[in-house]
């Protein structure tokens, strides 16, 4: 059960299992029956399997809506912490988006929502995006690319692009090297805050450099909520907005 | 098992199984030690439980030493692939460092080796070490913390230092927000990459101005070996050293 849930979306031979265990195919088939009633009871994913001679297993991530609702309140708690303002409407968020608990919870969300898209990665902008955007990778098995705001040596030949950030309220640069992307493949995008867009839309012109694109949009916080509608692809799991009594949360009903 | 796994060094009652799957106490410590063999014969890790009426349960990772051969060899071979080779000993290894699986391998041998340094967070600074660190927090079950190269206005009032980067031949800039580290606490160091170790002095002299100090330092390159030797809480997985025939990359013989 661990290597089925660290390797999700992953296919294991029944006989892969046999061999490890040293037991017969038969057993592993039953102990599998066991851990699927077991999952669907916890409510923490499921378990795919094939039957017939090349018979197989694999973990499905699966986050209940009610384990979905409890990360997302407690995000949603952590925001509303007064002294999380920095000014204006900008916030502290540093360590809820690097908590492993917290930015494993939000993955979960993303990877359920994006299962069905068959994207070939999973993209982000340095830096806080980069553990949400970890685990989504890791929960879809798909790789993890990076866009960096500074070039480095190490990337080598590398393509630029120039965005407007509204978070920043100024115009930025990303980078990101030559041998990242291939033409024609498609890129889940995930990023911490979205303010204005910009940065996303960076990332999707980014993408266009390439010859790839965006198969879909996740951000953990988005502030405003007509960002929402402009696309069923993009996907915010919390919103912020700006009210006379100041800053308010609120989970997307969708949810 | 997968509740536990996912929550690694978290300890959990035996009640709380008991309550998610409607079943008896006694029942829960059966599967537990079903469980606990199950782990011994796969390598993956062990179960801890306490046994009384408070009994509880804690899934401590461990990571094989063929387990970690295995993962080492495989960035290894990536490493030595001939076109990963920017010009000097300048190395492209953001796909080696982003990969989930092999950001988690190296993880796991990381979270072994300082499992017992009782560190209060995980440290690394932006950007190719970030998934090895996030996952080496999350199996020690310890928050993350980024530093940055570029100060971002939602850090707030960030403290920073320059530090001499080998690998870049160049000053530069860290910074980290003020409120991101505690006095008095112990972080353990994570980097993807060391060159001359200039950003791992970078990162203790920021700890230091914070009134923290280092744990233990890990990183998954150090080029030049006599990094090692000047102390034994440095823990490099592959070493890479040039020679007269070019690069040539060795697996720490410690592991």
């Amino acid at each position: 059960m661990q290597i089925l849930t660290e390797n999700p979306n992953r296919d294991y031979p029944l006989g892969y299992f046999a061999e490890l265990f040293k037991c017969a195919k038969s057993s592993v088939s039953e102990d599998i029956k066991l851990i699927r009633s077991a999952m669907d009871t916890a409510g923490y994913g499921y378990v795919e399997t094939t039957s017939g001679s090349k018979g197989g297993v694999r973990y499905v991530p699966y986050i209940s809506d009610e384990r979905a609702l409890q990360v997302l309140t407690k995000i949603k708690t952590m925001l509303e912490e007064p002294d999380r303002q920095i000014g204006g409407d900008i916030l502290y968020t540093s360590d809820i988006m690097f908590s492993p608990e917290l930015s494993r919870g939000a993955a979960e969300i993303f990877a359920k929502h994006f299962a069905s898209t068959e994207a070939d990665f999973v993209i982000t902008v340095e830096a806080k995006g980069i553990s949400v955007a970890g685990f989504t990778a890791e929960m879809l098995h798909l790789p993890l690319v990076v866009i960096r705001r500074e070039t480095l040596v190490s990337d080598g030949p590398t393509l630029s692009i120039n965005f407007f950030s509204g978070s920043n309220d100024r115009f930025q640069k990303m980078s990101l090297s030559k041998r990242a992307v291939k033409p024609g493949t498609r890129a889940i995008i995930i990023d911490d805050y979205m303010h204005g867009g910009g940065s996303i839309k960076g990332i999707e012109d980014m993408l266009y450099e390439f010859g790839a694109r965006s198969a879909g949009v996740g951000v953990v916080i988005a502030a405003g909520k007509e960002w929402l509608e402009e696309s069923s692809d993009r996907y915010p799991l919390i919103y912020m907005n700006e009210s006379p009594d100041g800053i308010r949360f609120e989970i997307n009903p969708r949810i």
